[in-house]
């Protein structure tokens, strides 16, 4: 397992660098240069939203920077979340005066320091609003959502809430629809090969030569399942069948699906998965919009796949189809 | 080596069909459905751009087929050029009535299968012309570049004809325009670990733990060197070194500048690897202009990267700025 790097020390610093320099868009910014905002400044009157969460995941989270989705995002190292000061940067510079929605992963170190950021900005006068990613269906139970963790799906939260932002909603509004699209989206993941730290001299779990784990979560978190290695139509077939289990689509209702690589899955492999994954949701009389296939949430190099289903209504079709634009993502 | 595949035999129809779905652009057709062309429809008097290559580089060369850039492309089996009459077809969708450019890598293969497929055509009454990638610096010296393989540079060749064509030009300007991008694109890849054919027990080609290929071709062909890792830096050094070696820039002058991924490598590390690279095009007082840095043409789960400079005069630069789309590259 090897990695295009040089210091592991200086790997999230790096390869930031290399990300605002091939994308002016993005700026580096904060006090310890661990905040990724718009080049263009916060928009006056506009309602502003902040992330952030632990590096390895590009183009989660900092890619997601820009018109129509998020304004700033706070950059811990790598599968580790931002500090308090990161935070509290990232969130005055979203802030346009109409206070700031917090829209993050489920994570406890995360929740930790956007509430203690929240809490300092407060006293200046930031209201702010938090919203969690809890799409991860491998991670609790139907009945217990509050404690699923926050993966790929959560870009069609930034997706719903941006674009509600960017019509001039306010704070309570851009939080609802937040929340709203939060709901509306169910993930599942399967790994096949590990991913390893760049500070670590060994992989962040390890899997045999011919097995596969359903439900595995983006740090490597322990899935549903260790099984043999068996056909894409199999697997995207029990990932479909146990999102839908989880939240059932209508006869005739529309979903959007993200089929997204983990970092070291071919697209070939992605698109075929996407196949298997649209053909049981034509069969389901399920009708897709505006589908996603490519790497948008990694863990570096790991193998493997994930699909996420964001269940649609009139208003999250809307937003869905608002323009945004940021380098990794882009609706006219 | 792990893939999320069915039976082998069906690896590239079944990826197509997804990327078909997934993308409603592109549509397959052609006798035995290994043609992707736009699904407009071919533009009546423009220049038609045909292209084609063995399968398993995605977006490359199918991915390609869109506004401004190619029209039609031919799809072989893994790692193995397209047959005679999906050439034939590829032509056949391309014409507009104008005459088609056959544009693809310099392998013998699809030279001989592009060939003949011109032979038949010329019979039906359409004009045929050929310029070849050759941009992989790897492949042959400076005084036989006729001999080099055609890689990830392709693509800028793609744009600029796909641009001329797109703006009326005939069928020798177009060809003459083709030309001159891929003359003036030089390309160099690093292997740091291969990839397997879905029909294949093992990979196509074996690196020790430690050890890394520069020069290595997008079907694992042999490089300049095999050695120990060393940093991002020192290899984007030597990658810079050896491309300006072989074509100098000028103080002043303008380079597009491609950082593309083979396919398993985490996108954090292409950053890395373009910081790097653009620090030394600074130093160099050499401009970039519309930096790619992404998987533009992989080798399915082969983990490595390319560098490839394109080196723009007012004509060339005027040709990559102009509004192209595809699922995989959009320029305003």
């Amino acid at each position: 397992m090897k990695k295009l790097i040089n210091d592991p020390a200086h790997y999230v610093d790096e390869t930031l660098d290399g990300l605002t320099l091939a994308f002016p868009s993005l700026v580096r910014d904060g006090a310890a240069g661990r905040v990724i905002r718009r080049a263009e400044g916060v928009t006056r009157g506009k309602v502003g939203i902040a992330s952030g969460g632990g590096f390895g995941h590009l183009p989660l989270f900092t890619g997601y920077v820009g018109r129509g989705l998020i304004d700033s995002c706070a950059i811990g190292n790598v599968f580790e979340g931002p500090n308090i000061d990161s935070c509290v940067d990232a969130i005055r510079l979203a802030d346009g005066g109409r206070g700031v929605l917090r829209l993050y992963g489920n994570y406890g170190g995360d929740r930790m320091n956007f509430d203690m950021a929240g809490e300092v900005l407060e006293d200046e006068g930031i209201r702010c609003t938090t919203v969690l990613g809890t799409d991860d269906i491998a991670s609790g139970g139907p009945d217990e959502i509050g404690r699923r963790r926050g993966v790929a799906g959560l870009i069609y939260a930034y997706k719903a809430a941006g674009a509600s932002a960017d019509r001039g909603a306010d704070l309570e509004e851009v939080t609802r629809i937040a929340a709203k699209a939060v709901a509306a989206t169910r993930t599942i993941g399967v790994g096949l090969a590990p991913c390893r730290l760049p500070s670590a001299a060994k992989p962040s779990f390890e899997l045999a030569e011919d097995e596969i784990e359903m439900g595995i979560g983006i740090h490597g978190e322990p899935g549903i399942w260790r099984d043999k290695l068996r056909s894409a139509d199999a697997i995207a077939d029990e990932m479909v069948d146990r999102l839908l289990a989880d939240l059932p689509a209508q006869t005739g209702g529309e979903v959007s699906v993200l089929v997204n690589g983990l970092g070291a899955t071919p697209q070939e492999e992605l698109f075929i998965l996407y196949r298997r994954v649209r053909k049981r949701l034509d069969d389901a009389g399920v009708n897709v919009v505006q589908p996603l296939v490519g790497n948008y949430v990694t863990s570096m190099e790991m193998q493997g796949a994930s699909v996420s289903l964001f269940h649609l209504d009139e208003e999250l079709k809307t937003l869905l189809r608002a323009p945004a634009e940021c380098p990794f993502w882009r609706v006219d």
